[in-house]
């Protein structure tokens, strides 16, 4: 009886703290969840809140709930960002390779940069995953270094669908003055051979990303290029109008773009 | 020596067969997860295509992947599905408090009925939770037996919308022969007084859902009617052309319509 009580007791404890002794296997240590009730409620909400964010339904938001900090690093460094990216670039080449490509050098996909083929987890590591209110000044600076490595999913698509004959054009958030810089990391990173990097001029500057985006796409269009795929990680990347034949939402619970 | 390698010997068995002894109280058994490699990869992997149909980014597909069934099944029947619902009907809400009103009884809001207002769970929990081959005969019975439940979130917000004195409209893809069993189910749910009930005209028929209800929303607009919102589980209730003002995607990872 005692023995069971001290079994009980242990168990209940074990599953209080959530932790294990260190002498297991670190294999299992892996696979044991945290048990506690409180980040299980919290879990459970942060995972409905990312369900609202990555369809849009949230609309706009500035910072992510105060209380899914914790969750939204875990989705960012564990296992399911890579996951999540996985599944999409599978979706996109699946798509890619059922086209008829003309081969007239006029098929295109259009990407953006940031959070699509690049990942600025390493900024955003430094700034609470997006529960610091954004700060343009330290994230310009960060975007100067040019050391945002590739979303390697994105990168393994972007070259395939180059080898399928599609053109690649970049329509970035990002202005003109940063070209060098973008295009330095870019480089870094592995992607070559686009065949346009799209930044915001002058006359871009202050519209809405959807209204800028769709317009550059719209001058695709009608320079006589078919859109079929654009991937980004905000709506904003591809909705509005002069949209693809399919677009493809790449995940990103850190920042919302309008 | 030999009391902690008992321990952790238990412990390891504990952890191997994922259930703890059923002395425990039921609340810790709940949050106890069960421990398992490969639903843990199915799980992760199964997470990851979720986010791809609930972002459109698998297109479409005709059932769901066969190692997902118990995933889809815990997701609908668990906490998550509610949680998901709670989280869009209060985005919805929020969004529609935001709202002018004129008053001048041209405030729209358009739903989509199954999956939406009324959910078939019952039904889909007879036939494998997406995982088997649509059957129109079987889901018309179901449908004639006018017995789908309320989703309770839609309920509360359906409710909440007419207090904000928006006129709601319901648009689904079940044809005019279901017309009656349609509003006795909706009543039986605890929906009233809604402003108009559309469906599939003989007309409509064989257009894809995408075009029909895109139709039916341009018509409501040409009567005059501002559309602020639009929800739908599936995407062809919400994009198109004579989109609301915004649209809520509610959680859907049972099937797909084009």
């Amino acid at each position: 009886m005692a023995s069971g009580t001290g079994l009980f007791v242990y168990t209940i404890l074990l599953l209080l703290i959530g932790q294990i002794p260190t002498a297991f296997p670190q294999s299992i240590i892996q696979i044991l969840p945290k048990v506690n009730l409180v980040s299980d409620k919290n879990a459970l909400y942060c995972d409905s809140w990312r369900f609202s964010v990555e369809t849009n339904d949230a609309g706009y938001w500035s910072t992510i709930p105060t209380r899914c900090r914790s969750f939204v690093k875990d989705y960012m460094i564990g296992d399911r960002y890579k996951s999540d990216s996985e599944v999409v670039a599978g979706n996109s080449l699946t798509f890619a390779k059922s086209l008829e490509i003309a081969g007239d050098g006029k098929d295109a996909w259009v990407f953006d940069i940031d959070e699509t083929l690049l990942t600025n987890l390493p900024y955003y590591e430094a700034h609470g995953f997006g529960s610091e209110t954004f700060d343009e000044k330290s994230f310009d600076e960060w975007v100067e270094m040019a050391q945002a490595p590739a979303i390697p999913e994105s990168l393994r698509l972007y070259k395939e669908l180059q080898q399928l004959g599609i053109k690649i054009f970049l329509l970035t958030g990002r202005s003109e003055y940063q070209r060098n810089v973008t295009v330095q990391n870019l480089y870094f990173a592995g992607y070559k051979n686009w065949e346009k990097l799209l930044l915001r001029g002058p006359s871009d500057q202050g519209k809405p990303a959807i209204v800028y985006k769709s317009e550059k796409r719209s001058d695709l269009i009608n320079e006589g290029y078919t859109i079929h795929g654009s991937s980004g990680d905000q709506w904003s990347d591809l909705l509005g109008f002069a949209i693809a034949q399919r677009s493809f939402k790449l995940p990103n619970p850190m920042y919302y773009i309008a």
